[in-house]
């Protein structure tokens, strides 16, 4: 469990309390993982969650606070359904769910699983907060007993996955993509 | 629709008649999609399906023939049945279907699809098969109007996608692993 080790050891660098337990499987609960994160001059206690219903407003909020072209809602309603993991970042504000990180992960429920869409809302990060959220992920599904784990990475967060164990094209194995002409 | 062009050429080339109808999209139907195919002394009539039942010892065979190591029945059912598309190539022997060709696609059923376990029996490779198989997934894809067709090639069969319009890393986009340690 070299990840988790990892997270750990990240979290006290950062001097924040984890309280995360490694044992248990999450499923539709908020799990409080850092308490008192700083951003800027406010403080936040940061949960996550997998496969809660998530605001498609918010989500499309947060997918353009990092510049990402906007998707119809109705496709983005689709495409959550249709994935095996939805995993958000959020605090609570007023007892409302501010969110502040989203991945989500399509897979055969065996075998494969891919991540797709990783964000994390730029006010939070460089802060750990995208480990997590992966390591997070990669445990859920490693509770199934999927074993290949995929993603495409774009070039500049290449090393952020490496970091997490990921590796680029093993054994010579290429990613492709095919476009509509 | 460049690569329905290339296959019909394809298909011209090999003297075989292909009475595919572009427009068609297929469901759990039995398309006929090379008639009088010639392998060793024998005469064959190929016929393609989508989402039909597919007998898993069957498929465990036509694995076993090109080498691909054993995996357990049961975690196989489980990704057949949360596999988006199951695409199969096969001929009738005695009114019972023999499995020549397979595919499998793990998708959010909106923007993204990845294609998975593509095998085509030995006996039957180089024939055209591979990218009949391949290009009937895209058109089932792109009718769902998912546009990022993704895969994960061995060196050795990069190439073969290249000829159907797959791309290898676009904009440096990488394809990554994890796998347990």
């Amino acid at each position: 469990m070299t990840f988790w080790k990892s997270f750990f050891q990240e979290n006290k660098k950062n001097n924040t309390k984890n309280i995360f337990h490694n044992d248990i499987i999450i499923e539709k609960k908020n799990i409080l993982i850092i308490e008192k994160l700083k951003s800027g001059d406010k403080i936040f206690d940061i949960y996550l969650n997998i496969n809660s219903n998530i605001n498609l407003h918010d989500l499309e909020k947060l997918c353009n606070s990092v510049g990402w072209v906007k998707r119809p809602i109705k496709k983005v309603k689709i495409a959550l359904n249709n994935s095996f993991l939805n995993a958000s970042l959020f605090y609570y504000h007023n007892n409302n769910k501010k969110l502040i990180g989203f991945a989500r992960v399509t897979s055969d429920q065996s075998f494969n699983a891919t991540i797709w869409d990783v964000v994390i809302d730029p006010k939070f990060q460089k802060m750990g907060l995208g480990s997590i959220l992966i390591n997070q992920v990669i445990k859920e599904l490693r509770y199934y007993d999927i074993s290949t784990i995929t993603l495409f990475a774009d070039p500049d967060v290449v090393p952020f996955y490496q970091h997490l164990g990921f590796i680029v094209d093993p054994d010579g194995v290429k990613g492709m993509f095919w476009y509509p002409l």
